[in-house]
């Protein structure tokens, strides 16, 4: 067997031995090079591996061959991808956005409003949050129907992790200063891993974790609407389920039986719109608009029976005019920076999660691409601005994009179509919420949140891979008992020691070739697949790390063993050649390498040969550079399974 | 492409279909069937996911086919494996152990008496640590050429933390204290590890942090000896390399010279030994007995000068006897519990890799097996048992394992021989110490660190792996300026990112057929491979998690475009199917196979086929239990490269 050394040119080496030898029925075989790969210095190396790691989407590969203008054209249009379709805008494609602008717009109020009152801040600053946001966003986003605005899972977060340092009540103005100053945290965080293209650490918040972690946060959220459905005022703002029931029950006397009358019923019509548009997707429009009307019917309501009902909970009045500015509201020093800063982290990488699954949701659904890391600074800077203006942290709501898609939107100028709304809304229709009540908001949160209680895809984990599951399952129950942060840590800490686990403990299969053929495969797998006599072929299925050099040089040696016992109780032929097929081996680090070599010494101590199959380039690189190649130049380094077991068997044949 | 049901029976099913297609000159090729594993209930894949996680040496496997009583007796040597051996000692056996033992002991009382001191402790507790726990080692231990007692390393890292919370010269009593329950639960952690079969965790400690780690120690335990050697008293207990440097140049006024020139002469004398063993293994007992020489030597010296060096710093009296017991002075409450619980785990965590590893490395030197989580257990209940009788902690020594190893030792009787020397010299020869002079305990254990620094391995791993190298600095510079244990965590975090790192960004290669065969291999590495016309072989080399889903599935889409740009540029024929090697696709959740749901759907969308080929055991499984397989099932899933590209393109020439 010949080694081509990557010094010498990297034409095939005149040396190269070609055995032609015939086994059993299968065809002469040729016996072929193992390759290193082409010679790459340390830099041009890291050159390559950084940009897999930043770039791996090739941005720049649409200025390539253009001329100097075009390619400034194409670089304003990759800053502000309002440049792409404004020029083409028609208006054909304005009715579209228009009527699902004004569709989102219906959504966008009272979801604003109750969302805000969900992070306990002033239900304003809900609406100020659908003005802003939306229009910085259709300037600098990609995705065509993202629809923006406040997230329940966002505010939910705000609200809990503020609330437990600083008492909204009690310290109002202290309150509103950390929530915008977490809006500012989380915006800068989203534009920074999005201009330091480091977007992919958002993967490692598994859809696993997300399922679970979602429906505990729903539950929460749906716990602490039992205030507005039941007009509780003095219901405990804590976190946990315990001391939410607890307090639930023991407050019994509060509990007002217009309000849960009425409540229920309202929820009671929203589940039904919501469930009428999900049976049949043409009828969107009936849980589009089941908010607003709602909100409209309770608050007449509300209105005509006020002399006989002044105990229910209203939101009141509120300030009419456009966004106040809030950059002398920011809050960089003090005690509670620490606070904002983890507020702003948690929130930020939630609302990023899903405005870009979101976003990527309905690119493949129409087919074109968004890129995670522009929208990543998009979102962020829609979020820093936002902070500057009297916001709150905002994202692409699943639901409302959803509603957007179906409405017809077919660009992001639905969302200056809501933003316009809204602007009119703010500045004359802000009196006609005095009298919305406060169990219209709960029952409106309930139905948006009871949809991210997924439990069917939880049964789905189960089925497929109970690791998933268990990273869940710890989400879910981490939001429950323990905290926000404390439960999304937990699963991610699950995620990652599933990978761990996988490299720990990887799986080695006994391989077996399938008579008449040249394919090897597993034993246990494939009854057509037989042992070879006198052969041990183990396919190792993991890369070789300090993390598991041990284990792999100690399990293979077991094989040894328990093959020798097969043979002794069979009556077989002795063992003669261990061969190690290292496709699966995807990379491999100075321990794995000291794992191998001494492998083959313990071997060599018993007369065993060790061979190995197709290292992989990294692996046969770094195998080459510390020597450890050396010690399998011959008859130790094959292409193929069945190269080996042909070559090394016409050796003994001739050494016989 | 028939696909067998796990449901159905395991035989082969009579719907296989096997078509003979000839393309190219390669020979008939019969398509064979891609097979689901056998199947298994969650109850069974739990139990060997387990076993394989906790049992992967099948510790029982000796029991197997024994009669009772033979069990018995196998059970009681597994347990104590000084029953192994000593019903078959002979006499020649002990007279090996006899020398051996005696060698060790010339090193292990000079090395005992200094690393005390390294640890701020009394002297007498390095003498003590060396009788108590060699003894009960001896009985429990597995490892035959192990020489326990306290280590460089372990003292040093006990020192340091110790020592920033309670001054050793304040408070003696508490650190005492302190340092007997750090020993307590640096024994209770190994026991535990290895009873609970966790012994793998060490493992994370790859060899590459452990250079970088030892070599910081090194340098900060030299620069210790700065106050021995040079003769300052006064020189700072802290442990970063720049207060100490400071305090040693600003205490000039506190050098003595006599001390200088004694302790550096002694150095040379143990360095220049070092050097003749090193060179020749065969003159071992140069360096073995140096340092007792040195010891003698320098007492003799400072003996007779006496009168005219008063100032040099001596031992001084030590107290004679065994032992005293010390489990009074555990200490299991009040403020310095963390203290003792963090030194505990650190230490022994340390103590456990030089333990373990040094018993490996001498075992295969002749070939037995040692049992890690054995030996954990042994190790760690030799410190408990330590922790009981004034020892501070101890485990395998490399340099002294070496000596005795090179002295010729046998069994674990040369530490019985070694524990009874010491029993000698604590009961009678204890006065000889009193003017035994510091400069010599500092010359002593600066030659036994400098061996520590290994820039050879440093320059090796930089050429092999430049993140090995990166984990090996970081453990090195964050011991030197920051501390002990955040060098070795920051060192560890560097190493699980390393492992992250390789899945977050997978290689995926080109794949083209080597001509006149039937493999395919990387287009780059492998001259010899050309691209099949109409198909992209796209070999993926790693598992598909939730942490590269995205990734994988995007850049397989650059794959294609770039593809297509190529075919445009070279007006190729047409690219019409994806073929996915997945033999390197160790393992895939439930995001992985969304992601290659997703990518079949678009890849569809522009009327590309997607093949997969040969996915491994649990992918299968899982594809089938997602349903994904069904997409797959015609002419979508084969067992080799080779077959799906004739199977596929026999197809077209069909529909044609």
């Amino acid at each position: 067997m010949s080694l081509k050394n990557p010094d010498s040119s990297p034409d095939i080496s005149g040396d190269e031995r070609s055995v032609t030898i015939s086994i059993d029925k299968s065809p002469p075989l040729e016996t072929q090079t193992v390759c290193l790969p082409p010679v790459r210095t340390t830099f041009q190396k890291l050159i390559h591996r950084l940009r897999e790691i930043f770039f791996p989407d090739d941005p720049f590969y649409r200025f390539k061959n253009q001329t100097p203008l075009r390619k400034w054209v194409l670089g304003f249009q990759y800053l502000l991808p309002i440049c792409q379709w404004l020029p083409s805008y028609s208006f054909s494609l304005f009715r579209s956005d228009l009527i699902a602008g004004l569709t989102i717009t219906s959504l966008a109020i009272p979801q604003g409003i109750s969302y805000a009152k969900l992070a306990n801040l002033p239900p304003i600053l809900g609406l100020y949050s659908s003005f802003v946001p939306p229009l910085v966003y259709s300037v600098l986003g990609s995705s065509r129907h993202l629809a923006v605005g406040p997230i329940s899972i966002a505010s939910l977060v705000m609200g809990t992790m503020l609330s437990e340092m600083v008492s909204p009540t009690d310290e109002p103005a202290l309150y509103l200063k950390l929530a915008f100053t977490s809006t500012f945290f989380a915006g800068l965080l989203q534009a920074s891993l999005g201009l330091f293209r480091l977007g992919f650490i958002i993967d490692f918040l598994s859809k696993a974790t997300l399922t679970g972690f979602m429906a505990g946060a729903a539950i929460m959220v749906s716990l602490q609407q039992l205030r507005g459905l039941f007009g509780i005022p003095h219901l405990t703002t804590k976190m946990q389920i315990i001391p939410v029931l607890v307090s639930f029950l023991t407050l019994r006397k509060e509990w007002s039986w217009q309000t849960i009358v009425m409540g229920f019923s309202f929820l009671v019509l929203l589940l039904t719109a919501r469930k009428i548009s999900m049976r049949n997707p043409k009828l969107f429009w009936v849980a589009a608009a089941a908010p607003l009307t709602s909100v409209i019917l309770s608050t007449l309501l509300v209105f005509l029976l006020r002399s006989q009902l002044p105990g229910i909970l209203k939101i009141g009045k509120l300030p009419k005019g456009l966004n106040p500015p809030s950059m002398n509201k920011l809050y960089f020093h003090g005690p509670h920076l620490g606070l904002s800063i983890k507020t702003g982290i948690v929130t930020g990488i939630l609302t990023l999660c899903e405005g870009i699954a979101v976003g990527r949701t309905f690119a493949s659904l129409q087919n074109y691409q968004v890129d995670g890391n522009k929208e990543m600074t998009a979102i962020g800077l829609m979020n820093i601005a936002g902070s500057c203006s009297s916001c709150i942290v905002t994202t692409g709501s699943f639901s409302r994009s959803a509603v957007n898609y179906n409405a017809g939107a077919k660009t992001a100028f639905s969302n200056i179509v809501m933003a316009t709304t809204v602007l009119v809304t703010l500045l004359f229709l802000m009196p006609l919420f005095y009298y919305t009540p406060n169990f219209i908001l709960a029952a409106i949160i309930l139905t948006a949140v009871l949809g991210l209680i997924d439990y069917n895809d939880a049964i789905h984990l189960w089925k497929i891979d109970k690791l998933d599951f268990l990273a869940c399952s710890c989400s879910f129950f981490g939001v429950l008992f323990i905290s926000v942060p404390m439960g999304l840590a937990i699963a991610v800490g699950v995620s990652i020691f599933k990978i761990l686990l996988h490299v720990t403990r990887p799986n080695i299969v006994i391989l077996g070739n399938i008579t008449g053929t040249q394919v090897y495969q597993s034993l246990t797998r494939y009854e057509k697949a037989s042992r070879v006599p006198s052969f041990l072929i183990l396919g190792i299925e993991s890369p070789i790390y300090f993390a598991n050099s041990t284990y792999i040089k100690e399990r293979i040696l077991r094989w040894v063993r328990e093959e020798k016992e097969r043979i002794e109780t069979n009556k077989g032929s002795m063992l003669k050649c261990i061969i190690l097929d290292m496709t699966a081996v995807t990379a491999i680090d100075t321990s794995g390498i000291d794992a191998i070599l001494e492998l083959n010494k313990t071997l060599k101590l018993s007369s065993l040969q060790l061979v190995l199959v197709n290292p992989v380039g990294n692996v046969m690189e770094k195998m080459w550079s510390s020597k450890a190649l050396d010690l399998f130049r011959m008859n130790g380094l094959y292409l193929t399974v069945g190269e080996a077991v042909a070559d090394v068997s016409s050796l003994w044949k001739h050494q016989q």
